[in-house]
């Protein structure tokens, strides 16, 4: 694999930096390359802005407009080319972070911000039909993604009936939204819960687990969410009446398969949030 | 009211721009007080580091901790004060953004992610019980929050069985996992669809809406999210099985109410996205 590990956390000496060695140094052992984006490390800028387009700041700015031309001429910022270049040349994405306010921390959500631009994630045009390519199909189609993210909730608040909301319909904005859409192949995420204070034993539990996923990746069943093209949905976009017969809500976008096997949890059992 | 709004677009000549000149507007005129938090004029910084808490470093940064050592100690930078004290004037939060890659733009999202630290937003013990309060009680209860976003895509693809996913569901992590978190009545959010080229009549609608919602936003029923304390969760926090039974995800955390209900949707037919 040519593996691109994303990673965002302030400190490296955290539970997130030692899973973060733990997870490259085994894809390394076993021949796989990787490179890394180290957020913290780089100081990446995560805010759109009219630098981002070599745009005049006089003028007013519409990013959907503005992102595509400078894609297609070559002015973006040479801080979104380096990124997307390593991305292009990865074929599996890792993208690691805490838990933060039920999200990626905004130093991650600016990645994908300022990197997704329309053109290269998304409006990505079907030759034959003009349509736009989304969900299975897109400028990233052909790619792994795997997220890994340690939750200070325990197991059972980020469970399917835990009082946050089950972590596999709450981080549907990421592994739907923001992965799948482009046309990523999205496989489970690993969550690693009571990360405000992991036992030694629970520590050694996650990094089992991490190892294990990362050298299963390739072979892994991804999340069976539904295509754009697969016959599911109507010309509006509208999941067909036959599928998911009378229900609402995102949990109807997976094509097949029980919220219990969708998610691998590990960790402690601490109450504490973030 | 006292009305912080919360504004997060890179652009003042922008629908965004027109929208919150609108609503600001109005709120005035009927007496309200406004104090406006434009995030991309403030330069805003996003990202959570060391500076936050006048930490080393040098030192490992647990965020946790030195997050409230540093509210208690009032250590904390003066940019995090500052909007916190807006936050903590205000009786009423409005949340406005462009839906970027299903989210708040990162500049946004590191409002929360800076300001709503460990004492403040979240870790608010009850004195009586020593539990931590939260969904319903916590450090910010009392307060309302209205989200507003424009969204590219149409009313039917983010609707309860649009292949983008339901908006309520695809906001949950903002709406119950940052704002009902630490205690505040969020009330239905405001969604503009087809915000990439919203027609005249089209926008004339929306500016109609949101002029509705802020100036009956004292007594709109809120989303009917379960309490903490409500009696429907067990000790474990995990949903009592004879609430929603059988049932699973993110859907199982509304008391009453059909998805239908929970949102008003308005603009544009457009396809395009962000």
């Amino acid at each position: 694999m040519r593996v691109l590990w994303l990673y965002a956390h302030p400190d490296p000496r955290s539970l997130n930096g030692a899973l973060r060695d733990e997870g490259i140094a085994v894809l390394r052992e076993h021949g796989h390359e990787v490179v890394e984006s180290d957020l913290y490390a780089m100081e990446w800028n995560p805010v759109v802005g009219h630098g981002d387009f070599q745009h005049d700041p006089g003028e007013r700015l519409d990013v959907l407009t503005e992102s595509q031309a400078a894609l297609e001429n070559g002015t973006l910022s040479e801080d979104i080319r380096a990124e997307q270049e390593k991305l292009l040349w990865s074929d599996t994405l890792v993208v690691q972070f805490p838990l933060w306010w039920f999200g990626p921390p905004a130093i991650l959500k600016g990645w994908f911000d300022r990197l997704f631009i329309q053109g290269f994630a998304q409006g990505v045009l079907d030759p034959e039909t003009g349509r736009a390519q989304r969900y299975g199909s897109g400028g990233l189609a052909g790619r792994r993604a795997l997220v890994l993210t340690t939750v200070g909730a325990n197991a059972a608040t980020t469970g399917p009936r835990g009082i946050h909301g089950d972590i596999n319909e709450v981080l549907f904005p990421l592994l739907h939204g923001t992965l799948w859409y482009p046309g990523m192949t999205v496989v489970p995420p690993l969550v690693v819960n009571g990360a405000v204070k992991l036992a030694e034993a629970e520590y050694k539990t996650a990094v089992g687990q991490l190892r294990q996923r990362l050298l299963t990746l390739e072979e892994t069943e991804p999340i069976p969410y539904r295509s754009q093209n697969g016959g599911d949905y109507d010309e509006h976009l509208v999941l067909r009446p036959d599928r998911a017969p009378g229900e609402e809500g995102i949990h109807i976008h997976y094509a097949a398969g029980g919220i219990d096997e969708r998610c691998e949890r590990t960790g402690g059992d601490d109450e504490a949030d973030r």
